[in-house]
C-alpha cells in the first residue's frame, strides 16, 4: 500500500506515524515545501520572547527520524498537481526547479497542508520590514529584523499576536498592538475576561489599541510607520498576525470537496474522494455544541485527525468527533484558556445564556504564593454548561480540560457544584473556583426561574 | 427554628453558614471542645515546614467572623451528653468545670465531631516526647518540643506521616519515618506509584523504613528512641501519624445507628434520628465504584456534606452522591494524587482490571522547566475507568479533578483517548499524559480480547 501524505507538520506526520504503528509494510512518504518538519509552530513566539534558546529546539524531529520508521520525508518540495484520477502527484524540488517534475503514485493520498497567514490587501504591506509569521522561517527572519529595530506594531491581538508582542517587548522593542476588535483574543474570550489579558499586557508595557483599523503602512523601501485613522504610529517593523487561512489549493486540483471554511471531510477524516483523506488546520470540523461547521486550528486537533486517518487508512474503524475548541496560552506569568461557546458566540447562535463566575485563588487563602484566578462559566437556560474562560497565573491549562469534559458530558452547572474536588493547601482552595462559579451559576439561574414565576403570578 | 452543631471545623461550620444562606432567621450555635475554629489541619504540617509562616495563618476564621452571620460559636466546651427524646445536649466550658454544665435545646442537632487521632497500644506511649498530630495545639506542641530535639520518628506513612516527617525534616532534625505496610501512602496509592514518592522523600534526607512494625518506644519519663525488630532507633521525639477514628461518642449517646465504620447517614446527611444530621469525618459514606460503605476524611468531602446537611435542614432537598475519594498532597515540590479505586482495592473487590501507565512532561519536551509527570490508570475489563494515581513536580491536582470527573461520568479509556485536551508548549505536552496512559490502557485492552481470541480460536 501506497500512502503519500502533503504536509509535514502535527497533521501530517501523526497519520504517517500512526499508519506505520498498524501497517509495517506501507510505502509512507511525506512531501513539505518547509525545510523543517515536526516543529511547534505554537512556539515560535517562545524563542521570539526568549523563554526556549533558539529555533532548533522546538523542532521534536528530523527527517532521519522518520527514515528509522522507514518514512521517507521529501522536504522543500512543491507539489505542483494532484491527479485523482490517475491517484499520482507531480512535484519538483524547490532547490532543483530547472530538473524535470517528479511523480509519486498513490493508493491514498493525505492532504495536511495547513494554514497560510492571511495578509489583508493593505497599503504597504509589501514593504520591507513587514512580516507574516508561520514558520520557523518567518520567525528567524523576524529576529534577525527585530535585532536592529525598535519599534514594532503587531496587527491582531489574537494569541499569536499577543504573543508574538510580548516576545518582541522581551527583546526590548516598543510595541504597539493593534486590533479592530475592540478586546483582545475576541475569538476565545468575552470583554470582560479579554479585559484581564488587556491590563496584564499594557501592565508588562505593550501599547494595546482596540476598536481601530490601520489604514496603510507607510515607508519608502522599509516600514517607517503605520497609518491609525489619521494617527501616525512610528514602526520599524510590522507584523501581520491577522490569521491564517486553510491552504485548499491542492485539495481543489484533486477535485475534493471544499466547505464554506475549508476542505470537507466525513467522521472518518475521508474527503469526497475515497482515498484522499485530510487533517489538520486545512479542514473543516463540527462545532460539538452548535452542530455548524467551524475551523479548529489546533494542534492537538491536527494531532488527533492525523490518528482518526490513520487508523481508517489501516481499515480500522474510527471517528473524529465534534470540537469544542479548547485552547490555553501564556504569556508572561499570566495562563488563559478557553472552551466551548463564548457568551458572543452563543447569542449569536441564538443561545439565552447565563453566567457564573468566580474570583478566587489558586491555594488556599493563607498559603503563600496564592494567585488570583477568575473563572467564567457560560450555561444555557436549562444549566447545561457549554462554554468556560479561566484566567490566573498558574494551573488554567488543566482546569480548562476538566471543563472540555464537562462539557463534553453536557453536565449541568448543578451537577458540577456537586463534584467531587482535590484539595491540599499548596495546590487548591477548599472548594474549587470552579465549583464557586458553578454555583454562581446554579444562583442565578433559580434567580431567574424564580423572577419567570413572579411574572407569571402576576 | 434552633440547630445545634457539634464540632467548628470544615464540616459542622459549612453546614453553619448555609443554613444561614437559606434561613435568615434560625438559631444557629456552634459548639467545639477546640480553642480554634475554621481551621484546615491539612495545613499544619505545612507551617512545621515553615511554608506557611505561622499557626495564626492557617485559622480562616474567628467566632467574631460567625457573629457578623448571627452565627453563635462556643469554644472550649465539652458536650456531656445529648438527649435526643428531649432534643436538648448539655455541656461545660473546659475553663469553668466546677460550674453547673448548660444546657441548649434544639430543633436539629447536627454532629460534625470529626475523628480523633487513633494511637496503637504500645508500650512507652505515654512518655513525654510521644505525640499525636490532629489540632493546632498538637502542632503548637510538636514544633516546640521538635525546636529543641534533633531526632525524630514518626509512625505511619500516609499522608499526614510524610508531611510531618518532611515539616521536621525543614526544621533540621534528623526524620525517620516507619510504615508497617511495605510502601508509603497505601490506602491512596499502588506499590510502583508509592515508590517514587518514596524516592523523592529518601532523596529529600528522610529515613524511610518500610513492612515493620515498631515493637515498643523507650526511655524513661522522655523519649529516647523506639524499637524495631529488636533494633534500636533512637529519638528525641515520635509522632503518631497511626490514622484518626470517627468520634462517634455522642452519636451513640443520642441512640444514632453507628454503621461498620462511623455514624450512619441516608443521602440527605440525616441519622437514624430523623432531625438529628452528621456531617465531614465522623459519618461513613458509600463508595462510588464498589458500592461498599467507606470513609472519606477529607476536608472536601466535609464541606459538601455540610451544604448538603444545611439544604435539607432548611428544607431543600439535596443529596449527598458515594464518593471518589480524590485526594492530592504536596511534599516538597513534589506533587502527588489519586482517585477512585487503586489496583490492590480493586482485586480485593474482585475487580480484574488492566493499567495503562504514561510518563512524560508537564510541558512541551523543548520548554525549559518541563517536569517528569507517572500516570496511572486503572480500568476494569470493559475498559470503564475506575481509578488514576498521578506523580509529578507540578498540574497534577486539576488533572486528579479531571479524573474524578472521567470516573464519575463512567467513561471508557477508548472514549478519553478521543478526548479533547488544551495545548501550549509552556503548559503541556500536544498529547496529555493522560491521553497517552488512556492509549496504553487501550493497547493493553486490546491485547488482551485479543489473546482471548486467539485462546479461543485454538
Amino acid at each position: 500500500m501506497k500512502i503519500v501524505i502533503i504536509g509535514g507538520g502535527a497533521g501530517g506526520l501523526t497519520t504517517a506515524s500512526n499508519i506505520r504503528k498498524y501497517d509495517e509494510n506501507a510505502e509512507i512518504t511525506v512531501i513539505t515545501r518547509d525545510e523543517h518538519i515536526a516543529y511547534s509552530p505554537c512556539a515560535i513566539p517562545y524563542v521570539l520572547c526568549g523563554e526556549v534558546d533558539c529555533f532548533e529546539d522546538i523542532i521534536m524531529h528530523k527527517p532521519e527520524d522518520y527514515l528509522e520508521k522507514d518514512i521517507k520525508v521529501i522536504t522543500r518540495a512543491e507539489v505542483l498537481e494532484v491527479s485523482s484520477i490517475a491517484n499520482k502527484i507531480k512535484y519538483s524540488l524547490i532547490d532543483k526547479k530547472d530538473e524535470p517534475a517528479e511523480e509519486l503514485s498513490y493508493d491514498f493520498l493525505v492532504i495536511a497542508t495547513g494554514g497560510t497567514p492571511f495578509i489583508p490587501p493593505v497599503e504597504g504591506s509589501e514593504l520591507e520590514g513587514v512580516f507574516k509569521i508561520r514558520t520557523i522561517k518567518d520567525g528567524l527572519k523576524i529576529r534577525e529584523y527585530a535585532e536592529k529595530s525598535s519599534k514594532a506594531v503587531v496587527v491582531g491581538a489574537g494569541l499569536i499576536g499577543l504573543e508574538i508582542a510580548y516576545g518582541l517587548l522581551n527583546m526590548g522593542l516598543d510595541v504597539t498592538i493593534i486590533e479592530m476588535i475592540p478586546q483582545v483574543v475576541p475569538r476565545s474570550l468575552d470583554p470582560d475576561m479579554a479585559s484581564l489579558v488587556q491590563k496584564y499586557v499594557s501592565k508588562k508595557g505593550i501599547n494595546v489599541i482596540l476598536g481601530k483599523s490601520m489604514d496603510k503602512i507607510v515607508g519608502e523601501n522599509h516600514v517607517k510607520g503605520i497609518v491609525l485613522e489619521d494617527k501616525i504610529i512610528e514602526a520599524d517593523m510590522v507584523i501581520m498576525a491577522t490569521g491564517v487561512r486553510p491552504e485548499t489549493k491542492l485539495a481543489k486540483m484533486a477535485g475534493c470537496n471544499i466547505g464554506r471554511w475549508a476542505i470537507q471531510v466525513n467522521e472518518e477524516m475521508q474527503t469526497s474522494i475515497p482515498n484522499i483523506y485530510a487533517v489538520g488546520d486545512c479542514v473543516e470540523v463540527y462545532d460539538a455544541i452548535t452542530g455548524h461547521n467551524t475551523q479548529s486550528p489546533l494542534g492537538t486537533t491536527a494531532v488527533r485527525q492525523g490518528k482518526i486517518a490513520a487508523k481508517n487508512i489501516a481499515g480500522i474503524k474510527a471517528e473524529f468527533k465534534p470540537v469544542l475548541n479548547s485552547m490555553v496560552s501564556k504569556i508572561g506569568d499570566l495562563e488563559f484558556g478557553a472552551v466551548g461557546l463564548t457568551n458572543a458566540v452563543a447569542l449569536n447562535n441564538g443561545i439565552d445564556v447565563i453566567t457564573g463566575k468566580s474570583r478566587a485563588l489558586t491555594k488556599a487563602r493563607y498559603y503563600p504564593g496564592a494567585k488570583r484566578i477568575d473563572v467564567k462559566m457560560i450555561c444555557n437556560l436549562k444549566g447545561v454548561i457549554i462554554g468556560c474562560q479561566i484566567i490566573a497565573e498558574e494551573r488554567v491549562a488543566e482546569r480548562i480540560d476538566t471543563m472540555s469534559l464537562v462539557i463534553a458530558k453536557g453536565m449541568t452547572c448543578s451537577e458540577l457544584a456537586n463534584m467531587e474536588f482535590s484539595y491540599a493547601p499548596p495546590v487548591s482552595m477548599v472548594i474549587d473556583p470552579i465549583i464557586l462559579a458553578a454555583e454562581d451559576a446554579c444562583d442565578k439561574l433559580s434567580n431567574l426561574n424564580k423572577n419567570k414565576e413572579d411574572k407569571i403570578s402576576f
